[in-house]
């Protein structure tokens, strides 16, 4: 999986200079912030989805192109706004200086503005725009706003200080926070590469599930990794007085949880056979990383 | 005009409610600060804009609804953002406390994201979405975008304290901040209606001079005008340290350039007869308008 993940991160390096291209413009500042944003390196989860919902389905990563830097630019506004002294108040991501410690705090949160934009820009973009497109981007929206990615923002911002924050609230954070997000990516995927109904239930639970993985491995590694390995400050749930899963369950039983979490996704698809086995390797590959 | 106007305004705001309320969520901070922005009341030139683009091809404002929601969606989120002590620091819209000051400035910057997001939904969601509407959609994603709102954005961040800009630069700054999301309302609704090449060349033309003088008198009546007249506080300009025409020109030439810009736009659509004439109305309204 390491392999596959480290072509997809290539091919997608490729795609988003290649799209980033097409929006440079003579106001210099907004372009080289922006492009800080999105540009920073980090795993390239969501863009690895896109790919793989689209294999699912028997396309191309040249197909999905516009869907995967779509949902990169939204995710990486997410985390320039959320970055921001007002919000969590980082100063590190991906071992580099935060887009306001470079650029400013209002440059900042017009790269943030200007990202997203961007996004839907780029998937309107798509030269062969159709019914399923439309209806991945429908999709997509619907997971990044206030039913989604943003609603969960705002639980996060509720949850500084809060002392009744439990497993059912933070589950709910990190469902919306974390795994709409993850969701937008592989299924908006396989809706606009032509997926049958079942095919996106089962898709939908797995997608739901790698995300809360995806966090709660994050919310351990907070505690027990180092700032050198994670390219970001350690401790920052501490810091901010947020209540993560970790210390509601303890990390034993994080662990245990996890566990449940990923034999729960990888059940959801193993009647598709070879055809998911990516996704099998990709979901336990997460739960067990490092950084 | 002030008659057409008010009655627009009524059906925007009837199609505001019916549309948020499709977006009520149980994350209430969220949803109660977005609707706070949107709602907080204003002119709603841009919606008006959309029913005159819609009329301008014979359609009528229940059939532009959606473009005409998303279009002053981007609107509020600009001026939510903009409102920030990180931007313009501004506590005063509309005769109101601004968002960050009743919610907080996380909640503010979430509140704006919410509402871009939002806009692209609800235009997605147009139920007879067709290649006219994507056409349309696209050209309002550009004209939000780097390349139009948010670059004249950074331009006027950069305007802050800067001696060398003169009008060149202004009209720069004014015709990307604010004439093309005005475009974005009148030329995309016309695409959207289904207008000719023909027509949407002198409606940008139009739309690009209307939200020039929009701006200045905009400048003018910072300068000239109370704070209980407006709404918003005064002065803000020379407290942001920030140049405008006015400056430049001086109040009476400035006028005089209103009055070019407005000979010029009515120019451009005159041959159009009967079916400009409210767009002839609305400039000359604008041009004169005190508050």
């Amino acid at each position: 999986m390491r392999e596959i993940l480290a072509e997809y991160k290539k091919t997608f390096e490729r795609q988003l200079q290649n799209i980033l291209a097409e929006y440079v413009c003579d106001i210099q500042p907004i372009f080289e912030a922006l492009s800080y944003g999105v540009g920073n390196g980090g795993k390239r989860i969501r863009p690895a989805l896109c790919y793989l919902g689209a294999d699912f389905c028997g396309k191309d990563t040249e197909y999905i192109k516009d869907l995967a830097v779509g949902i990169e630019m939204i995710h990486s506004y997410s985390l320039v706004h959320d970055d921001l002294p007002c919000m969590d108040d980082d100063k590190l991501r991906r071992g580099k200086p935060t887009a306001h410690v470079v650029y400013g705090e209002g440059m900042a949160v017009l790269a943030g503005d200007a990202l997203l934009t961007m996004a839907f820009e780029v998937m309107l973009g798509d030269k062969y725009f159709d019914q399923n497109m439309l209806k991945a981007m429908r999709y997509i929206a619907n997971m990044s706003g206030v039913k989604g990615m943003i609603g969960g923002q705002c639980l996060d911002l509720a949850n500084e200080s809060k002392e009744n924050f439990g497993i059912e609230e933070l589950t709910k954070l990190n469902r919306l926070k974390t795994s709409c997000l993850i969701r937008g990516a592989l299924v908006g995927s396989a809706i606009r590469c032509g997926a049958d109904d079942k095919e996106i239930e089962a898709l939908e639970v797995y997608a739901q599930n790698l995300g809360e993985i995806f966090q709660i491995v994050d919310d351990i590694l907070d505690r027990t990794s180092t700032e050198q390995a994670l390219g970001k400050e350690v401790n920052q749930d501490v810091a901010n007085d947020k209540k993560s899963v970790v210390d509601i369950l303890g990390l034993n039983k994080a662990k245990e949880y996890i566990k449940e979490l990923e034999n729960d996704a990888i059940a959801k698809i193993s009647d598709y056979g070879k055809k998911s086995q990516k996704l099998i390797d990709l979901c336990k590959f997460l739960s067990n990383r490092t950084n």
